[in-house]
């Protein structure tokens, strides 16, 4: 156990808290690529002691009196949000920085200056941002450690953790599960992340996704390359009974040229009670949300509907990677 | 004796704090309606209890460990602040949620969706929303409480409460008062909500109003029924030397088709320190903030000015309905 | 020793967190005109200690149970997360209040209104204002203290403390330095501020600035008034061997009717590491930030880059002023 309340009060001489043995203090989250499967363990089990916590007591004071800069380009709610409620049930609090568009960086700073300026405020900065990289380079001139919540098309490494954090809480471990990916597989950030994450098991994959959107040849090939069994199929039916974990994504209207197109594939890309007949009564169906339409709100009440657990699941992962990154886990 | 000192430190036997004898624990704030003179008793009795505690220290840890997301649809500066100053004067955080139009909702995210996901990380949701009826959805949604802070043109019941609170701190008591609407009482959600608040108690009311601005009938309607005797009149003048509470609003200019009309009768509905001069000693001037010069500044150093009061008055219900609906009063 | 964890924890008897020997409690700040030599002695001895107490604690609890109004009418993501984090680090809550321009002041509440009802919710009140006079006019209103985060083309005290306390900290003291003004010395806020706080000392003073852009006559006139010598150079070349301190601003293009004029000048206000290759080993380089360009990032490596310490120095002024004028300094 690395965490415990009597730990939190009282026991410098655990684990818990002492900074020269904490792995990742002082180090930044910048891409699922810098996690090994030892790494995920840990992480994971942070996080299921932060969820113990958390139903316990609701907050505690873990990280009091650490200031974390919530810096976000670009609006997302909840993003910023699960990373403020993160800190503040860990004791800690929060500079919130919205409206970067108006302020400095409109007078042209660059994103190495605003870093360097804010981390004389804080203990840790999260940032969101439009362009690919942009964490990876806060990061190479922070003192402070960088926490990427999406920087544009490139990587979102907290929602792929959360995603397969999710996973392990709901169905015990991730060996031997039949993951189905459903939707825009093309241009989707999240199932990429998760994808590769999910290599790291001993797991089978399955890609559902109108053909101009399937999933890019780069990630099938190293998927082969590690030995996943994976297929690529446009129909879910046929693949739903033998799911375990079902992530539906978005499949916008606006990827096709031809509305017709969209029209005809569609209903397949919509998720009601009806789809989940034949599935197992213990698969979980997963969205990152928001959804627009592709889970059916007659879904909510089933008790495989997994993906409002799943938000809850992410604040656990941020407050293992806030108290990991801050020497305290 | 509710609250105390004492209590919040170390009392788990008497009522406060504990959750099994809290009589509006986990439920939501969405009406006036729901409000029995009775229950109308019990809140003004926390939040007077809320008021000393904070004169007395400032803030303290009843709500410690305690997420307020503050969720606001359209801006409201003022009940955002009073909100999150309510709550972090009871020792809980806040979750600020300001620009809900560039987020997720922009996506089209629904109402339902985006609460579900927000009570993932907190313990209460304050809601104030364009659009009628949306505490109500958002409440059938919910697992965690939900406060309506403004629904377009629907109700606003903490201002109503507010209200009233600060007839009962200023004057002891509402039974025997003489209570005097004046401005535009057709279109203010505030003054509709307070005349059915104060229906409950043996009370007078005179309306004043220009012809087209009048109180509703359906108001007038209920007031009758209850056997509430009111009137409505043109002019403050003769009215204001028996004028236990003046509740000003504003006449907006807009509302008038013929400009020559509203330059007529602008001049009745803007009090200043002459208007007083007929009035009681201890009448109390009342307005909900912000004015735009119905109310003379050179009025605000009478004490009978009891608007920015009145401001102080809302913290302390705010207070009240949270530490009530999370189970601690 | 005004603070330390122990008089934090236990000593009622000391000068610190007694107000009534608390010579700014409820003061509010709002020029640097306000200030006698002894005062700006005191005020740095408090920051200091604060710049002492989080380098050992991070945050201590001096004012827990306090709320900021952190009020801005136009953006500044900087002096806004600087105060925030000020408060934060001394225990106290902030409510934001970042959108003025979407809320109660768009229905055109008055700035005195704005400021007497924020104060029911709060202890203190930070007011960024387009106008000039805004805080003076607040102040003139309020019951609690205000502080001044810059009015329009008027003051920004906070910056020009900031400014000095820097100098103080990175050089031991003031008197006997040789200090250097370069860039836009006509429009630039900083450093009229920065040199009337400089005027109270023994001190050598060169302002370099294009010809359009020299420092104002007035100033140059109080200066000359209190016998403190300065000159007005183009170049920065022959003065920068006996510089102590070196406070760089920006020169905008947009000032300069003849864009060749620019082109000429520009060279000059650039700083590189080749600028400091004849600069005293122990010479200070400032900016007040952002930069876009002014300064060559090759010379952020140079531990004479004293640019973002300012920063962290500033936050360490805000805790002083925030507990000065609630009493607890």
């Amino acid at each position: 156990m690395i965490l415990s309340e009597k730990n939190i009060n009282s026991s410098p001489h655990l684990p818990f808290g002492d900074q020269r043995t904490a792995p990742w203090y002082g180090k930044s989250i910048l891409s699922v690529k810098q996690f090994s499967k030892q790494d995920l363990k840990y992480i994971f089990e942070v996080a299921h002691e932060m969820r113990e916590m958390v139903e316990r007591v609701g907050t505690f004071d873990l990280l009091k009196g650490k200031i974390l800069a919530n810096l976000f380009y670009e609006p997302s709610t909840r993003t910023a949000s699960s990373f403020t409620a993160a800190m503040e049930r860990l004791g800690g609090s929060v500079i919130p920085i919205n409206e970067v568009k108006y302020s400095s960086v409109a007078k042209g700073e660059s994103l190495p200056d605003t870093v360097r300026s804010l981390e004389c405020y804080s203990d840790v900065i999260v940032l969101r941002h439009p362009e690919v990289g942009a964490s990876a380079l806060a990061a190479q001139y922070a003192r402070k450690p960088i926490i990427n919540a999406g920087d544009g098309i490139g990587e979102h490494p907290t929602q792929a953790l959360l995603d397969l954090f999710t996973i392990i809480e709901e169905k015990g471990q991730v060996d031997g599960l039949t993951v189905t990916l459903l939707g825009d597989l093309k241009y989707g950030r999240t199932v990429h992340s998760l994808s590769r994450l999910l290599s790291l098991y001993n797991i089978r994959l399955n890609f559902i996704s109108p053909e101009i959107l399937t999933m890019p040849r780069e990630i099938i090939g190293e998927l082969d390359q590690k030995g996943i069994p994976s297929q690529e199929l446009r129909m879910l039916e046929e693949i739903i009974p033998e799911t375990d974990v079902l992530y539906v994504t978005r499949v916008q209207k606006e990827r096709f040229e031809d509305t017709k197109e969209y029209e005809k594939v569609k209903g397949t890309y919509i998720i009601t009670p009806e789809t989940l007949s034949v599935a197992k009564k213990d698969m979980i169906v997963m969205h990152p949300l928001p959804r627009v339409g592709e889970i059916s709100m007659d879904l909510d009440v089933d008790p495989r509907a997994a993906y409002f657990r799943q938000m809850e699941y992410g604040m656990y992962v941020r407050m293992a990677l806030l108290a990991m990154v801050l020497g305290k886990a």
